[in-house]
């Protein structure tokens, strides 16, 4: 583990938050982690929105300088740019794009609607998102399932998403076990998602930080 | 102009698709353009799904082997690899996360809520977006407007977003123009905005690829 003198912004269990957690501890990065309750506010309170989030959210990265970095990606792309191995935004430009894209398509395609029929649809998203639209939710709850049978084609007969392991497997892999609380899951008859899923589960470091979020949540 | 052998299916003023020709002009890199007529629904075609984008989504960058890059960020992410210079994502550590973060929040706070204005309360729309969600859209202009608002105070007293300009600049200048569909708009007040909206239109890889868009659609 490589000690680094910042200081990780985050609340477990927020998709975003762990993001950055299992992104440094596949890097192999120690990072001080500061908790913020959300459930308690404190992203909304004066000194973290002056501090390091205007906008008052979770993940934020605040540099030795006081200079501070939102954005869970931007966090990781950092990690990423000051520590290239191993690459977990590719190597090569191919690499690299391919990388972009699984990440861009689990993101948008997966994790939004994933994210979106939770804000929309679930009764502890009620402070989060107003006005929660309950078709708006629905429908983005069949869109997510209907994405997680694609996911299960495209997944056949590969180990990783573009490749090599990528920060694309950790946000689909944190977008499908999110998806439970809103009753989102691969069907039985996907095997091929559902290996993925434990092969990622139990990567050493994947299962480490894991174990380590659940233990602080 | 660097000219490039692959091939860039798109269809102009589809905002993913003029992203990657803004990028690509400011990079001085020529890519042979192939349009995807969306109106005739070309890109549920059998053919464009199964060669090019199985989501039926443009942009997408066939390289010369065949191989193809879908998602327009991931597509400008390979040309930046291939041909670093000028710098659009970046060049130290953290100018490449704070081109990251910008790109992620003009995506996610700017272009996104302007993005479901349209598709949820746009009549145009009406084939893109099943069920159009008429609340939905109007939470959404809200949520972007605001957002304008912000971006004015973000943006005072600087040039571009992240410093340089970055494709950050692009994503956000692409998105408020797009906005006037919806009308959603900076306000007369929005100076910084309407100063930085000039002068990202002012430059002349952008002028001049503003121009062959319009010409070609």
């Amino acid at each position: 583990m490589t000690r680094n003198g910042a200081k990780l912004y985050g609340a477990r269990m927020a998709i975003s938050s762990d993001r950055v957690e299992l992104f440094l501890a596949e890097k192999g990065i120690e990072v001080e982690f500061v908790p913020v309750n959300l459930m308690a506010g404190e992203h909304y309170s004066e000194d973290y929105r002056r501090r390091i989030a205007p906008n008052a959210r979770v993940p934020a990265l605040e540099l030795d300088a006081g200079t501070v970095l939102r954005e869970s990606v931007a966090i990781c792309r950092y990690f990423e740019a000051s520590q290239p191995e191993p690459a977990l935004f590719g190597g090569t430009p191919l690499e690299q794009a391919r990388v972009e894209m699984w990440q861009r398509l689990m993101e948008l395609e997966l994790l939004m609607p994933i994210a979106m029929a939770f804000r929309h649809g679930h009764p502890a998203a009620k402070a989060l998102e107003q006005p929660q639209i309950a078709e708006h939710a629905a429908v983005q709850k069949q869109r997510a399932e209907k994405r997680i049978g694609v996911l299960d084609k495209e997944l056949a007969g590969r180990d990783y998403l573009a490749g090599d392991f990528s920060i694309a497997d950790i946000t689909a892999f944190l977008a499908i076990r999110f998806g439970r609380l809103s009753k989102i899951a691969p069907e039985p008859g996907h095997v091929a998602v559902q290996a993925w899923m434990e092969r990622v589960a139990a990567r050493p470091a994947i299962a480490t930080a894991l174990q380590r979020i659940k233990d602080a949540s």
